[in-house]
């Protein structure tokens, strides 16, 4: 038998840690469905030629096999999706004539690559995706609307800042195009590599792919723009350049951080990155990216953007946006350095002791009617001292003990954090209502 | 690109049923919680020695491998959970240090089994498992506790009858070994075949492996002993066997009855079943199984009972009891034959109408003012015709359909299934608590 250790790259959480977790993960799909957004969930696996036919990530795909197929039927043909773009858009596709269009959706799962593990990456991941997808055409107002939708559940999160950058991929290729160029894509490419080349070398890639040095300057200073409101379009009208889909851009651009503006706070803010460029090949007009204060390395935290052919069947085309939350990415790193926990490893906000060992039934009696109105209680293990009893709740943050009393009007509950005890009746009294569910700790 | 199908055996479910599923998997975990139970979830994957321990199900597991690793660490030695039991117990191991003994836990996770897809076996599947663990000894009533817990989660379900069955193998064993059968094992085996064939091959196969054919109709009147209370007990006394482990046996399988009784109802129902036995080598005292009426092709739609050693690292035992309730095999059933789904496809209570082209911003104000106080709303995707967007609303499923005014004392709802129309204020209007969620229907 193997040694029992953690595998690299599928973490896993301690209970206190679960229930940082799952508060967390309860507040998104919380803001998803005030929006309209449906929970979906589709199968772990997708055929291995619809998870390749991206081309990308070849190498980081698990194929699935049954151990004691037969040789010829060995493999199965099917392997472990990597994102919940690419089994959304099948999911669309099998059930186009049962959904209906626009069809909201948010997807809260896991998801799996064989890639090696570093900070941030890991092997088995939770993603919180939302979309919007219709039947070919998607107005641009669903942009702004998963924009908000976002940013409104990003403001919320216990988490360290976050900053979303957004973009517009008509903006940046109306600039380009508007400069003569006629291969945005290369440069794209070029100007995608900005965090890690010095401008020189920026401008010698594109002075070798074919632009003049003032094209090439006009891209760089473009790719530097960056602002919190629209006076980015000032900025970009200053470089001189005009062009139908610049302008379609910009307009488009203005309008998503006009509409997200509401939800910036100290924690959560938005702003247009005109370097922003995401995958080259996929989005076709607004782009996001997220990076979190302090833990830039770990790459975007939520990204994603409008892709004119989510799908498509030949005859239909599916165009939608949507954005993507890496909740692993974001939170086990957190996690990792003890920087987010919760205020206990158990549900229960009352341990209901035990008088002796054959008062098990009185407690268990006493225990069911506080979660008779919705109190999750537990009766102590063992009829131990009532100090014992007490450290039993402390160890586990259980905030409530409470002590049966010889009859119904001698109950009492001590809250074990200020040591302060009251007398109780167990169908009326009422923990605070921040006790009732396990709160998330930021350290 | 291969053609879009289903995939036998990995079930998926439309938005209305998705939110039925919700709806019930919520109900559980709200009973698992208000009992204690702490949420867990383990990886997806474990080391294929650990998977293949158990010896019985070496064909039904997905091997995952990288698609372009080098040969020789093609196979990463890991495969997909087929259960969430072995997981379970491998994280007691890895974590006893930092975990709370007794340690309850619930758990809600997809397995996979690679066998053949048969009506209620699926390759991919979930299930809802409650466990208590401990270390060393667990106190016999945590066996009543697990099934009070199971019982009044089930009892609460919308589903067709269920009725768990349980036994207990002490009593089996003891009763066996009061006949003077020295191998029980054998005759549980046996026995075990008793829905599929007929009494006298039993006993036939009884003599076979040595019984007498007074002990072989003792053990074949055992396993034909129903009750739903405790007179199984005197039902047992009356033949005339007796031992210390029979005796242990009864009293435990009439506790876990007694324990559970007040939640016996119209739908769900619990019995001492004394034929049950489950997992030859694996269980060591309670027993349960549970069928949905209706169904009973589908076998168990929960089991579980108590095994002494859960796990162990060799020097230190981990006795636990659980029991684990397939939501996919119970669920999917009732899902394919349109027996269940709920009354929407989407969150949303209300829809927001568009009075016009222009008045997006004015129909989503209106909705976030709903939003801020719970209410989920989205608002109409066209400015068309209001039959039209009523149309809308009702294709969903939606409740409401909100008319904005001139001005904030115009505005009116409509239910737009009873067509009822009030006057109503963007900050004070509450739809009916039932209307909040999508309701389960059961058809």
């Amino acid at each position: 038998m193997s040694k029992i250790t953690p595998l690299s790259g599928f973490p896993e959480l301690l209970p206190a840690q679960r229930n940082a977790e799952v508060a967390i993960v309860e507040q998104l799909r919380r803001v998803f469905e005030l929006h309209g957004y449906n929970s979906i969930e589709t199968r772990a696996v997708e055929p291995l030629d619809r998870l390749l036919s991206k081309g990308e990530i070849d190498n980081e795909v698990y194929v699935l096999r049954r151990l004691q197929a037969d040789a010829e039927a060995a493999d199965a043909g099917i392997g472990l999706h990597y994102d919940l773009t690419v089994p959304f858009a099948r999911y669309v596709l099998e059930n186009a004539g049962k959904l209906e269009f626009p069809f909201r959706r948010h997807q809260i799962q896991k998801a799996w690559r064989g890639e090696r593990p570093q900070e941030g990456r890991f092997r088995e991941f939770t993603q919180a995706d939302i979309d919007v997808v219709s039947r070919d055409e998607l107005p641009f107002h669903y942009d702004v609307e998963v924009a908000r939708v976002m940013s409104q559940a990003l403001a919320a999160l216990p988490l360290p800042g976050l900053r979303m950058q957004v973009n517009n991929r008509k903006l940046i290729e109306g600039f380009y195009r508007g400069l003569g160029i006629n291969d945005p894509g290369a440069v794209m490419r070029v100007v995608d590599k900005l965090d890690k080349l010095p401008a020189d070398a920026l401008l010698g890639q594109m002075a070798q792919i074919g632009l003049s040095a003032a094209q090439a300057h006009s891209c760089l200073a473009l790719a530097q723009i960056r602002a919190s409101d629209s006076t980015f379009v000032e900025a970009v009208r200053d470089l001189g350049v005009s062009h139908d889909l610049l302008d379609v851009g910009l307009a488009e651009l203005a309008a998503v951080l006009e509409g997200c503006r509401d939800f910036s706070n100290e924690r959560f803010t938005i702003a247009a990155d005109l370097r922003i460029a995401r995958g080259l090949d996929y989005y076709t007009g607004t782009v996001f990216e997220t990076v979190m204060t302090g833990f830039e390395s770990l790459g975007s935290v939520c990204s994603g953007g409008r892709y004119d052919a989510l799908a498509t069947d030949g005859t239909t085309t599916y165009p939608g946006v949507g954005v993507s939350f890496g909740v692993s990415r974001a939170l086990v790193p957190l996690f990792q350095r003890d920087l987010l926990t919760s205020t206990r490893s158990v549900p229960s906000v009352v341990l209901v002791a035990l008088v002796d060992d054959t008062s098990r039934q009185a407690s268990d009696a006493l225990a069911q009617r506080l979660r008779a109105r919705g109190i999750p209680a537990e009766v102590a293990a063992t009829a131990q001292k009532y100090g014992r009893q007490i450290r039993y709740a402390e160890r586990r943050g259980i905030p409530f003990v409470w002590f049966p009393g010889d009859d119904e009007s001698s109950n009492t509950v001590r809250d074990i954090r200020s040591g302060d005890q009251v007398e109780a009746h167990p169908d009326q009294w009422v923990p605070p209502s921040a006790d009732l569910r396990p709160q998330v700790v930021r350290a």
